[in-house]
């Protein structure tokens, strides 16, 4: 089964590269091992070409490697402390996806004023701290930000983006949504205003789009 | 037949891909089905790698699954309406595009400063009202923008683009054109100002693009 | 001897795509057969990917068709009117590429301040007049503003580029860099002011462009 | 060896391509030959898609060919300025790309706002002064900016960026990375002002990203 996980984990970085989320090296996906608390994660400082599975390394919730040939992930650790204290994130992301990375770099939230957001986010979203590599100080900015908040998504400030979703993918999807939205948002107040959606629409998208949209073969809430 | 109307709908979400006017899920295609009350549309939140002719789904003109094994679009109601209201529209695209989505997201029409929009739009692309999915204010807000207006695009308010087309191919190009022009005028509008084109030179361009343009078989007729 | 033409016209509108300048079918590349009153040119409304070498068509220096299946490019008039006009000319590119096409859209010209622009069009790349097609108007404009003009691009005034070469590619290498200075420039002012570079500098970036820059194999000056 | 390395700078090239740094034929990549007064670099003007190890020519760090049947790139005389006056430096890489090129347009450097800059350039990326071709002028305008500097880029003004790096790749990555924040940063800056971080921040992060971050084979220094 981890076997599955590893080979998951390192195709979805293939849609980092496919949405123009990342260059170079600079972005990974992880994914807790169901019911362990063990976490698959990309190796750090290999390019996305040359990415196996057999380059996905395990490692413990304090970040410490526990298999595999690879150094992991230096955002290992922030990965690791969002396992360890949001019981319900199975992936979690981070990139420095262009236009996200400059609302983070002003420190400017995301303001709601799109559909696609309030469907994917469920209002703004917002930024976190900024806080240096290396301690638990990045981990800490991000459940902090999340906690309580619908959005998936946290603008870690003159950083990037870090997303969290119920699985790996969900995870992609919400850091792809997150470049998606940031630069329509860009876009549209480069020339203009932009007025938030109402608080009423924004609850009403979002409720539908969690629990309606997409394919419901087994009858599941929210299943995407 | 269709069969063959479940793979032109198919491939065309392809261009949808190819000209960057969709992320993950987010942008649909339907096609009416000739003499039928009956359309062909994309499912609810499956990618487009996934995408085959099985895929897609049958629906009635109130938005009611006939024949397929998923999920129509959680589009389809406003798809159906334009079909319901709009005899000559033989397609509907709905995308997020991003440049579109940004003047969309102000409000603000796109002038029809442009000899490509003259030829395309015949004249301004024009803003729909803001409207919540789940009941007719969608589509409403597409017919009721649309009805007397050259432009086959209307940008639905802190939305995006809906399209129509007399077959699904002629709403793919208007998105696509529509998004280029919507871009281009950004870009113009970011450094300056810009005039609208005169309406004689709009009509006539419009006019000749209609009618002479292409290749048409039954004589060459128009053929330059 | 024209059916090779055909394949490398034919063959040039894949650099088109490639380096983004055209959107569905909006721009075309032709070529003047040598020693004829011919040229070879795209039909009109074609998709790129259909194209093929068959698809090419020959017509006269007035624009009629004179060989092939299809009917012409739509701007063919336009095309002819400068081999007509300017003798050295033996290709000519028309593309509506997003940032060129907004210099045109505010009727300004792009400033030569990058030794890149010195290199290719020394000086600035010039605005052309609007005019509309379907009568000599447009191809009088491109060689009115050419003429006496360094640079191989005009900005057709809410329309959108034409370049000419002495041969097709020459002709699409200087749509390629039109397009790609355009957006640099377009960048660097969005920002703040730039300042055009000393004309002594054009002229001898210039200068040495056109004579030494690439591969001379057979001592020809300028061979590129 | 030195076929290894014709190939190794051949095949550098696609990575300027892949990452959107050049354009047509417009920026060139070179590596010294370990252990000798020479370099490899590649041959003007040809098209990317055409080179092949055998294209690539080889120089003497005055820029005079000593190997390859092509023309070497006009460049490479301030390739081989650096080689000369910079031992530690194992490749160059210059391109036009667009975002950095705007910056070097305005004559400004880009402040280190991000973390990512931090990682990679430890401060500003430095503009150098305005020089012509066709003598020492660039060579020595990128290594006095360089020249006691942790940035591995230089914007040389109203021309485009020259990386370097320990090796060919090191200077590839440099290129890559400076487009990257050059882009992010314009972005910001686009709808605000962006704060420079702190410098203690700024040499921590370089500090790490240079001595921990990525594969470390020798006994998994800075494993994590």
């Amino acid at each position: 089964m981890s076997d599955d996980l590893r080979k998951e984990v390192c195709d979805l970085h293939a849609q980092l590269i496919r949405w123009g989320l990342v260059t170079w090296t600079a972005g990974n996906v992880s994914a807790r091992v169901p019911g362990e608390d063990l976490l698959v994660i990309k190796p750090s400082g290999v390019m996305y070409d040359e990415l196996t599975p057999d380059h996905m390394v395990i490692c413990d919730l304090d970040g410490k490697l526990v298999e595999g040939d690879h150094a992991p992930s230096s955002d290992t650790e922030a990965h690791a402390y969002v396992y360890r204290h949001m019981p319900h994130v199975g992936g979690v992301v981070h990139t420095h996806s262009p236009y996200a990375t400059a609302w983070a770099a002003r420190g400017e939230p995301i303001p709601c004023s799109l559909t696609a957001m309030a469907d994917e986010f469920g209002g703004d979203i917002p930024v976190g701290p900024f806080a240096l590599i290396g301690s638990d100080a990045i981990g800490r900015g991000i459940v902090e930000t999340l906690t309580g908040h619908r959005s998936p998504a946290v603008l870690m400030r003159q950083h990037g983006p870090f997303t969290i979703g119920t699985t790996a993918k969900a995870a992609v999807k919400a850091a792809v949504m997150c470049e998606d939205v940031a630069r329509t948002m860009h876009f549209a107040r480069q020339l203009g205003s932009v007025e938030r959606l109402p608080a009423a629409a924004v609850d009403s998208l979002h409720d539908r789009y969690q629990n309606v949209y997409g394919q419901h073969n087994s009858g599941k809430k929210g299943a995407r």
